[in-house]
């Protein structure tokens, strides 16, 4: 009687203004975010809101058209970050493996900073051609948006909301400042970790040292980064003294991509909603040939194995071990992948361009994921309960696989040192220890134990938005204040000095009095 | 088609493990808490989940034998606190309205901390009696409890749940140290008003620097008043090193009596949910007699009047203002009193011992509600959207109603000053202004548009707990660092040190080789 599914959902619909057509303009980030937006765009469609997306001339990720919104193309040079990523991806396994001087570690890092700026210079770019396009803006202004829904990875939604005096909603999980929560809730460093450190809520010392190196450090790259591009734009459009970053900090509602079965627990805020998993959903049968294939693996299940949509390739010697491991098992494996066959590829491996992971992962045989660790991959996996072999290439990867090991569900392999001996091992231990397993259902069964799901929590606050023209009452305004005044210094400063001028005045009147009471009696002996 | 009714609800059922009968041991705060601790009761018992409540023989509200809990009895002299908070309620405004010395005040202060610290001592005696029990504890750890749900207002049901190792949720606003928040989230004194202090979340300079000092000196308060009697309980029960105010930060779950329409934004914990206007519910129709008194007010609409369960007489001279207030206006007035009939009383008023006071505010007819500022009340007049004129008595409820008045939903009296006039005045302003009720209906939207009604969103999260056997991963333990850890000020003072250390050591260097250097000339110049 007590399982949620019975549970009686009330819900309070007294005088509660409809929205009968919600009109969504959308200013998504490119590349693998956008396969998050399109999750929520397709959602918001199917929900009868009409949807426009801004998109550059260049994009591979996000189409022109599509039945589930209507673009707005911005006509920009730039692009082919893709074949960037995919390089750098290739260029970073290559570090790694040949142990390259830190010279050569650094270079890299600094071109992947240049990559970073140059994206932000082309957003702002696209934001300019917009804002100073009279005609477009006419007619977004008269399309009267309910709202601006953006991923603030950039800025450019950020700034178009502003302008156009229009709620705004974020599909987040970094500014660009880095992790989203450390910029607007607060973040104790000692046991929050910043996201990138691979730490966890309960640090040693130099764990903490580390964790607020990490953060002064990377807070003062990201606004190197970052802060020209973007200040040069609000300047240009608002007031001298509006910040950049206040306009990120001034968004009505912050969907944050994870959940506290992900994220450790931390302080929060009245407008940051939890759709972690959002993108989840029950498995669909599968292809024929995939399911035949699967259940030819008979009571040892399979194992699916996908590094996300930025690898290409893999170098010959690191897809070999990997085949080779593979090949050692009596389970089966379906692997995407679309570099060259690896010459040590074993009988019970399929090789597939594409696959549809969520249907896979969903099914009853599957024993086992490999993965790079990107938290779509990680959620879905949480979602189905099924153990991780983490092999993570870049960005927040190996931070997100590092809490995945701490929870006891995945065990981390570095490709660094990766060959079949190592791989195997790990690949068995999580096959045969069953504390992954029982973790991971633990997670699961935390996860989707909620009086809503994520995806129908997200429509829900997005319409909440439109309903009531933003949600003003769940913002606190504290951005605004100057940091001693937000920690209270200046008060602090004050009342010290009050105490001091108390005590000293205080001193004063005794000695005076004493100088007296001397005086009168040295009056009286003469 | 965005109304959140017809949203679709997909609760995630799969493998969620049922908790088929739940068993929950209530420690609830005598008084008028239990008001608040009853609806929860009720609803849990609906569920078919069994109760048992711990009360004191002597208890006034919480009834030995009732259909929907069983009782466990601790007989224990002491009693009669609803003698002394009423005659202190009487004695309070007695002092107010005739501006007696700031000596009487203090001196009536000192008599309600005497009768606070009496009131936990009698606590402590309590879970004394419990745990010295040997029978009665053999008895409740065969019972085995899934959950103690207490209101820690007292820290009674804290240290039973630590004792018997159940996981703790607390239906809350208050802990033993005051509001509830600054117990386990991070406060920032520079918007976070304390309650009690009457200030909002934009502060001046000097309206900081009294939220600081209120803090201060309530905390100091707080833990004079209670510490000795807890830190004496906790020292006898568990190890020398456990504070007795971290059991209260190790709760599961902090069921909270407000939410954003009331409280002020800020920061939040994920084990924090928030459950204000639970025991508000439809309006059911009135009993016949209330129905015609409503209707024969006709356009003019009714005004309902209720000052809480705490106060039974008030003096003669304000209730004569009151009603004579009353007899001028052309609604009707129904005034739930006990004390004397005012010799002002108008033919318009209907005076009760009673009321169906949720019936009476949801009622089309309400115009207005005057009330005394306590949360349950303001919660009501929020749900069914009536204005409100106060008239704070003691506690909290002048700061719950300055909360009120910044939303423009409120006009609040002093009793000090009321007279036939003034009240008058007030009643006419909220009455005929509409930006009151407008306010209010604003109000009562955002309220009202939740994915799950305040009660529901309870009781599912108290049976997560029940499923999970608490809600570790949405508790921070960062209340077992040291304050010096816990703000990063060891890790600070280190890196300093490191700082300066090496800028010592390269000045030491550059020292040694400028004096070598100079050596070297000197040498050469000999």
């Amino acid at each position: 009687m007590c399982l949620p599914g019975i549970f009686i959902v009330t819900l309070l619909t007294l005088s509660i203004p409809a929205v009968h057509v919600g009109k969504v303009l959308v200013f998504p980030q490119d590349g693998s975010h956008w396969i998050n937006m399109k999750v929520i765009i397709e959602a918001l469609h199917s929900r009868g809101h009409s949807v426009s997306v801004v998109r550059p001339s260049d994009s591979w990720y996000i189409k022109e058209t599509s039945p589930h919104y209507s673009s707005i193309t911005i006509d920009i040079p730039g692009g082919a970050d893709e074949q960037f990523f995919s390089s750098f991806v290739s260029r970073q396994i290559q570090i790694q493996r040949e142990g390259k001087s830190a010279w050569t570690r650094f270079s890299l890092d600094m071109e992947l900073k240049d990559r970073f700026s140059e994206m932000h210079r082309k957003v702002c770019e696209m934001v300019i051609q917009m804002l100073e396009n009279e005609p477009l803006m006419q007619s977004i202004r008269e399309t009267k948006y309910d709202l601006v829904l953006t991923d603030p990875a950039n800025g450019g939604g950020v700034v178009l909301a502003h302008y156009l005096n229009v709620p705004l909603v974020f599909n987040v999980r970094w500014t660009i400042h880095g992790e989203a929560h450390f910029a607007i809730a607060p973040s104790p460093l000692s046991y929050v970790p910043f996201p990138v450190a691979e730490l966890t809520d309960n640090m040693s010392f130099f764990q903490r040292v580390r964790n607020f190196l990490v953060y002064v450090i990377r807070q003062h790259l990201y606004k190197q980064t970052v802060g020209p591009h973007y200040s040069a734009l609000v300047s240009r459009y608002f007031s001298p003294e509006v910040d950049y970053f206040s306009l990120f900090q001034a968004a009505d509602l912050w969907l944050m991509r994870v959940d506290f079965v992900f994220e450790f627990p931390r302080p929060t805020m009245p407008n940051v909603i939890y759709m972690g998993g959002f993108q989840c959903k029950p498995a669909k049968p599968l292809p024929q040939e995939l399911e035949e294939f699967a259940q030819s693996s008979g009571e040892h299940g399979i194992i699916i194995m996908s590094l996300g949509t930025l690898i290409g390739q893999l170098p010959h010697d690191i897809t070999d071990e990997i085949a080779a491991a593979f090949s050692q098992l009596p389970q089966k494996v379906i692997w995407r992948y679309k570099g060259d066959r690896p010459a040590t590829l074993g009988n019970n491996t399929l090789l597939v361009d594409w696959m549809p992971q969520n249907d896979l992962l969903g099914h009853p045989k599957t024993r086992l994921f490999v993965a790079h660790g990107g938290t779509n991959g990680i959620f879905e996996a949480i979602y189905h309960s099924v153990p991780i072999v983490g092999l993570p290439l870049v960005f927040d990867q190996p931070d997100n696989l590092s809490r995945m090991k701490v929870k006891g569900v995945a065990k981390v392999v570095d490709l660094a040192t990766l060959d079949r001996n190592i791989f195997t091992r790990a690949l068995q231990e999580v096959l045969n220890e069953p504390s992954y397993r029982m973790n991971m259902q633990r997670l699961s069964r935390l996860h989707r134990d909620v009086p809503m799901g994520p995806l129908d929590t997200a429509l829900f606050w997005i319409e909440f938005v439109m309903r009531h023209k933003g949600a003003a009452h769940l913002r606190t305004e504290s951005y605004r204040m100057p940091w001693y005044s937000y920690h209270s210094v200046d008060v602090m400063v004050f009342l010290l000095a009050v105490v001091l001028f108390t005590l000293l005045a205080f001193i004063g009147i005794i000695r005076c009095f004493c100088c007296r009471a001397c005086l009168k009696i040295k009056m009286k002996a003469e």
